[in-house]
């Protein structure tokens, strides 16, 4: 075992199990909700715009999303979009919160593997309640110390987060599949973080190339490559 | 100072600063955009019935807030409610983001006698990124180690809180204005609690009559009598 790290914590949505696919497929349900004012491959940049203004008051997470898909079904109708079809949108965002947790491969494994040599977390953004109850429901929860739902992964909020914890920086590995809310903001509090690229990323994630520090950021196909990374 | 206390907990909410009364005036402003379908005085009823329904699914806080006035009015309109009156409906839960944090009598002074004395944490329900920005804007944030928001107040909620704080149930004192959220729980999981009653209690949080255990229960007419309590 990697003897200077002490605490991993894991991002959540799409690094432990499935999520974007649920996001994606909600806007196209939405999409035709709409499609008497908007062609459906427009509509996803339209509800964006409104979740980018709405983010800073909002946060992350389902409740923000479905207000957000409500306001562009009025801004994109121009006040046309009836009782109806609010509640078909809200209904939406509701079906979203029950949908099954689905792990990513190789997960469990890795987790029973690092259980017995790390302390383990998890730290994902979103809403408080949904993600326990997701964290509930994996089946996975014993495997964690406890789950932080954190407003925003900035430098800031990793800061505290480790504060909080009572760790070093250079005791902490974040694992993700975020290069701007796991890697970037971890690697420059001082931090080591494993990137497991998702097949799919929510567009508001995306970062501009970046160039890495040797010997505190490593990429993995896999999450049980982790495994190998940290010799157990 | 009491020696067996290592850590208070604040409710937040009626407890260190105003919140009710915005609550209850955001559905005055509801009740005028659906007076056309209910009488003023029915409205906050219908609103609530939709709120304790949507509680296990969207939790506490502003967001699921204004979700349930949108389905509210959908409902009691039979709906008729238009977009633009939906529109209204999101923007009053949107000023409420933005209000004033107001801090109620004593608060500071008592945080500052303490605060030598105590790690002190604010324990609280709600939407994560509302109540921390409350909290930041408050200006008391720094008397704070941290702040917990917690998707539900019950006895399993605070045995993960203590657990997750390191530190035995005798040495964790809740102080807050819910009996049903902030005083029975801490209580039954082995802990002090004291209890400071807010002029006005939102409706789910009202509790039949209890008999407290002597020595871990108290109640306080104003925040200041803490210190006495403390003795500091």
């Amino acid at each position: 075992m990697n003897q200077k790290i002490k605490i991993i914590a894991f991002d959540a949505d799409d690094t432990l199990w499935v999520n974007e696919p649920y996001f994606q497929d909600a806007q196209i349900q939405f999409g035709e909700i709409c499609k008497q004012w908007i062609a459906p491959d427009a509509v996803v940049n339209e509800h964006y715009k409104t979740e980018v203004q709405n983010i800073p008051i909002f946060g992350y997470g389902i409740k923000g999303f479905i207000l957000s898909l409500v306001e562009t079904a009025i801004r994109i109708s121009n006040h046309q979009v009836s009782a109806e079809q609010i509640e078909q949108i809200i209904q939406i965002g509701k079906t979203m919160l029950s949908y099954p947790i689905e792990l990513l491969p190789g997960v469990e494994e890795t987790l029973k593997r690092l259980a017995p040599h790390y302390r383990m977390i998890v730290a994902t953004k979103g809403d408080l309640m949904d993600q326990e109850r997701k964290l509930e429901r994996s089946g996975i929860a014993h495997y964690f110390h406890h789950i932080e739902v954190m407003s925003e992964k900035n430098n800031d909020a990793y800061l505290k987060l480790i504060r909080h914890l009572d760790v070093a920086p250079e005791a902490f590995l974040m694992i993700g599949n975020s290069l701007r809310s796991d890697i970037l903001p971890a690697i420059e509090i001082g931090s080591t973080a494993i990137h497991i690229p998702y097949h799919i990323d929510w567009v508001h994630e995306k970062v501009e190339e970046f160039s890495p520090p040797k010997g505190r950021f490593f990429k993995c196909e896999s999450i049980l490559d982790v495994c190998q990374f940290l010799q157990v």
